[in-house]
């Protein structure tokens, strides 16, 4: 299992500078893999990430969310054959940089929507992961879905749904990305989604209710922690936090970043990094129960 | 202490005989007060909803949202003078309904803001809420500002904000309105924040995590309620949730309402007033300790 | 599923007017079962019993815990053999009430242990309840061993304990017994153990941290009843609490019940069926999620 | 505030050499205190404890359970006068060590009562415990007594009972010792009794609820530290903990030690040292929400 941190935690700027940054931080937080914002792969320098990751000694993740003209859930083509040709092309980034995973809001736009999904939608984006998911497995690439609360997508928003969604793709290197701050919001608990997925879970994300310092917010880590160790989860566990500290521009605004959780991004991803660790020891202790 | 509910749970039109039967059911489900939606002061059927308050001898609270052309936490001055007199109609209606609470997102759209808050819009929704605390003492009527989670307004997210809201309105007359749903994404737990408002605490809605049943999702109700005894509260305790068997055309898309979690709005209703006497039961109990 | 009281919430004398009285509580806080306590079945009352359960119109189980002198869990044949004996007459009535369920402490002692158990003494109270288990599966009664916490015996603290020992009893007729009060000290969570006995759990009671009123404790009830949702569990749900003020002399000190929790039992009772069966309610509603 | 650790953790065995593996384990483990058994302070190796501290670098405090021969709260004055003998030379010894804190099951025999405390003895504890209050004062060290479960005495079983009880010794130098573990039983929850107490608590445990790992359990941890930093505690944070792998003759079988929780007292020390700093971390955090 590695512990990864995202890369907004670090900087809002992903240029050269800013990815070396925050692979450079990523490992001195003592984390084992970076997880990349890449909104944008077009622009994203793999050069400058291969570099960073292979001087740091640490493995990369990818992950994005889509936009209203990229959005693959969308009924209108030229949005949705602008997100597969964008998803294709984080495929083929992540692959150059040796990563084993892409995960995110790839299947819809990552913003607020005014109305429901349409089943034409929902089907467009299906066809399309499926798709993104062959090309992925290609590549040695897992791609997963992440399931996020209302206010982020209209497409998945539990964890059924996402296996639901996973098994309409019709490609089983398709599984479902959990992450505890959406759980939090729209699941009957943290235990229950964990045995739902079960073998589909390929990627969490660990982020506190109010995306701060893990345990100061209503996230109740343990049951999650002690349902992955009951399933046997072994993929990537990756911790995520969003402060006003520090601001990316396609982002914070879009997920409501209104509070300065955290001025120390050091001190939080260390935090973060003995929080995480320290739980698998705890769950390992419990084989004695 | 008034259990209430909110009178979205029973229907989402509110013309005359959309009021009387959500007074009825709100009544027959066991309810000692309906929260009325107050979107729009201006047409709300303020005869209809008094024969049926009288016919069913319950009694009414009223909340709203603000929208884009009434925003009081905007620079507009267009907007917040159009808020403000919203606002005014409002107080007025609940004056002649005998009600004595208003509440809600009073101070700022009800919307998922893309720019935080502005000091200058800030100061305007102050003095707004200011002079309507006023206006509402007269009447005889609480105003209490919704703490909300980061989605549905940039302005107030957390307790401690409110209360500083609260004290720079200038009128002891406006107390800060929590709401578990909100709570559950936004504070440190359930117990600091009512500790944190204390005597200011003047309205409280209770909602589950994902909106739908109490105590089938990951709010930390047994908490929440411990807190309220311990600090004494008495005003207005109303339960509310939202599925999409249920559609405000006003809210529920604002709210990214997109699932089914309840078809049944008797049970759900008899169920939380139940979830909700049940509690202050137990909570009288604790005395023994 | 049947929701059930244990009888010492009513009266600590069980002679046939304190029998009486227990059904009749039982029945007027409107559960579906009262669990008698067999402490002693050689002198319990069984016409009175069956008379009112016919009268009140509910039905009966039967617990009990061994003591020193009927110790099946011990290396004296001469307790064992008594042990035995008492169970069997158990049994007897059981089936004379037209009982189904035997549960409770009836592998060992009801005490506080100053030495761990035995090897030799695990394995005669196995050969025990093996053959308590098959003369019980003759008369239709299934038999539960209760999972109870370090102090009150030393042979069964965790599920998993509990369903090693079933298995080694020999009779699929001996199903695990679980207790939120116990599961609280000695097991990992509230989820996991109903995971690990799954078709195994045969009884339940249901307990407060204290064991005063539901709801004003630390016992997690949400999770167990997820759990128990999740397992598709049909089997006995029992209140049990224990105050000052009801004693009853065989039981209250050895438990160590030296506080007033209640005082009054028909708020106690009502309270916690409402609890329970609002639970199921809700569990019901999450096929919706 | 400094963090410990009970000895116990270490070994069972409290001679010369033992006291040294246990102050040596301890620094080793991160931790400032160590938490000494003082079950028999007459034998107690103080020059071998004094000289391990110094080479070690931290700092002891001390903690006993009567038995029945020095039960202070019995009325057997020549028990109460044992019991007083042996507190004196507690703080004797501890005032030897630089010790600033006495605490634990001081103020009655440590064991499961089959009998209610009578008034009559627990005026006894409460003159003896006035009296060791005052002595302690003179030799700079503060005396806690700590709230217990009902199977370990039946005088002191929660955090009012212990308000109550220092108040009525007359010395303002007794206050009150919590324990996670304990207050897991006996509490309504893990937040009130550390407002009942304020600043009367003196001392504090850190159990899970079955006393394995931190954070395998039942224990609401976050709560608790929560409660502490909202009152600004600062006094010693103690790690207790209690597997059949480590057993000594005076407590294991008095607490029911009956099962192997863990079997590498280094990470199990290591890991509650890095739990309880990091929750430390996380709360001082919470001056940003």
């Amino acid at each position: 299992m590695r512990i990864g941190c995202h890369g907004l935690v670090w900087t809002g700027t992903y240029d050269a500078a800013g990815i070396r940054h925050a692979v450079q931080k990523t490992k001195e937080a003592g984390f084992d893999l970076i997880e990349f914002p890449l909104m944008d792969p077009f622009t994203f320098d793999v050069a400058a990430a291969r570099a960073a990751l292979d001087d740091y000694g640490i493995v990369a993740t990818g992950s994005l969310g889509l936009d209203e003209s990229t959005d693959v859930s969308s009924e209108d083509d030229a949005a949705v054959r602008a997100g597969e040709a964008l998803l294709e092309r984080a495929v083929d980034v992540l692959a150059e940089l040796g990563a084993e995973h892409l995960c995110g809001i790839i299947y819809s736009a990552m913003r607020k929507y005014m109305e429901p999904a349409t089943q034409r939608g929902v089907a467009n984006s299906q066809a399309v992961i499926g798709r993104i998911g062959e090309r992925a497995r290609a590549a040695g690439i897992k791609v997963s879905v992440e399931v996020t609360n209302r206010y982020e997508s209209n497409v998945l928003n539990t964890a059924r749904q996402a296996r639901e969604f996973a098994a309409a793709t019709g490609s089983d290197n398709v599984g479902v990305h959990l992450d505890t701050y959406h759980m939090n919001i729209e699941e009957t608990d943290m235990f229950n989604p964990v045995l739902d997925t079960a073998e589909l879970l390929s990627y969490v994300h660990i982020g506190e209710s109010h995306r701060g310092y893990l345990g100061t917010g209503n996230v109740d880590f343990d049951s999650f922690f002690k349902a992955l160790h009951r399933t046997g989860y072994d993929g990537p566990v990756v911790f995520e936090s969003f402060s006003s500290s520090v601001v990316s521009p396609d982002l914070s605004r879009m997920l409501g970043i209104w509070r300065n959780l955290w001025s120390d991004s050091d001190e939080l991803g260390a935090h973060a990094n003995a929080f995480i660790r320290d739980k698998l020891v705890a769950m390992a202790s419990t084989t004695h129960h």
